[in-house]
């Protein structure tokens, strides 16, 4: 499981203060809390609204406390290709990743050129068009066709694309988590080699005890070939789950970690009767 | 999730006291406890050992215990089809189940009679016949396939037929999970209308932190469309699993259920940082 830690994020009230404050003590701390977590890329998203400049700024501060600690792989995660054009090259580790392009026509016209120029980058696609978020799996993977194509054919290999099916919350429509299991499923069996992820929360979104709902949402999408998450991985029942689910569905060889974590003492639960 | 409680099973030693002692205080408590939690059919398994004699008469004083409490649907567990036979008529309610049948030609030659004449009966089949329990996906459906057509021809209608296609330890094969897993959408999709079912806590045998392992496991199957399982629904999480993967896999309409417990306070679980 690829965790990209999602907490170095500027709607979090503590990143916001950090930022406005200019107290990277905060911010090294998130970073070192999700890389001891697991974390192998640190998400940074530095959107206040703001203002693209503002943007830059915030990002450039954030990726240097992050480079500070050490070649940490970021993922630059903005809606705005100039924010990620501006950043990218920024980054202290050759292991970068963009968040995020998709099928929408203008956000590809404005990002494949950087694309073309950083094609050793990690690429996220999101499966929405200028049609918006399809509600059905068959559309999803149309969209996945589209984006791997043009990701490959600007250089990018198979194994550096992240496809994220988009989670939309079972509140709104109760089949919304089928329909993204269906497309995780879709996606490793006609693109092979192309890998998954996603942001787990929205999948709670509109109802109460949203992170046991993620983590046992978390546990359904490993089952179906999730190869990543954007995820807060210091939250010890977010990697209960991953430690559980990968031994159970074959992706822990002779359940080794699982019995690592085990004897160190990681799984606590008591089961109440 | 039609639940099939576990625990009137004379392996459990607190069972087999009471059967020893004849108290029926124990059993009705299990009993009472297992429905109010969900249970659909109670399972009775008296098998002790001791020869068929005694495992009928072990059989029929806890058979008369869940009816002396109500027209409570009881699945009749026995490897031995003379107690299942014995023992089938003297269920009070209409609504019961034989467990089990499978591929081995000794079972179906033995049981076969019986079930004809019980045709109303639910019958749970193990996906297993002389040559053991395969390790591929494809000879399960190959046993699935000669058990349906089997019950069908004896009169069970498709939705009465509980198909098991056998959860093995991860401990002993790391893909075992994923075997099982496969095998119950392949059953979905090969035979619609016919149910699947399992024992859950075969998958953690030699792995320490059982129970956690056996939920997160269930949350897994659930994910691929198990219809039932043999458990123990007084767990609260075994509950928690069932509650949390329905509302997850549009299983939960509008997630009445979950809100439903929810307001109740039935999840109370802190997540530690």
């Amino acid at each position: 499981m690829i965790i990209i830690g999602e907490l170095i994020n500027a709607t979090r009230q503590l990143i916001a203060e950090a930022i406005e404050a200019k107290d990277n003590t905060e911010i090294k701390k998130a970073v070192i809390r999700q890389i001891e977590a697991g974390a192998k890329y640190i998400d940074i998203n530095a959107g206040m609204g703001k203002g693209q400049a503002r943007e830059i700024s915030d990002m450039e501060w954030l990726i240097d406390i992050v480079n500070e600690i050490g070649e940490i792989p970021i993922c630059v995660d903005s809606s705005d290709p100039v924010v990620i054009d501006k950043c990218l090259g920024r980054i202290k580790s050759a292991d970068r990743m963009i968040n995020s392009i998709s099928g929408e026509s203008k956000k590809i016209e404005s990002l494949l050129p950087l694309i073309k120029e950083h094609n050793s980058c990690k690429v996220v696609g999101l499966t929405m068009d200028d049609g918006g978020i399809p509600s059905d799996v068959e559309k999803r993977i149309e969209i996945t066709e589209k984006i791997v194509k043009t990701l490959e054919e600007a250089g990018i290999p198979r194994e550096n694309i992240f496809i994220d099916p988009l989670i939309q919350p079972i509140s709104v429509d109760v089949n919304n988590g089928k329909v993204f299991l269906e497309s995780l499923r879709a996606i490793n069996k006609e693109f092979p080699g192309v890998k998954t992820t996603c942001g787990l929360s929205n999948i709670s979104f509109g109802l109460p005890n949203r992170r046991l709902l993620n983590r046992y949402f978390l546990t359904l999408a490993i089952g179906y070939g999730l190869d990543s998450a954007i995820t807060d991985p210091v939250d010890k029942g977010t990697r209960e789950a991953i430690y559980m689910a990968e031994a159970l569905t074959g992706r822990d060889e002779y359940c080794m970690n699982y019995i690592k974590m085990f004897r160190e003492g990681f799984f606590k639960t008591k089961d109440k009767k």
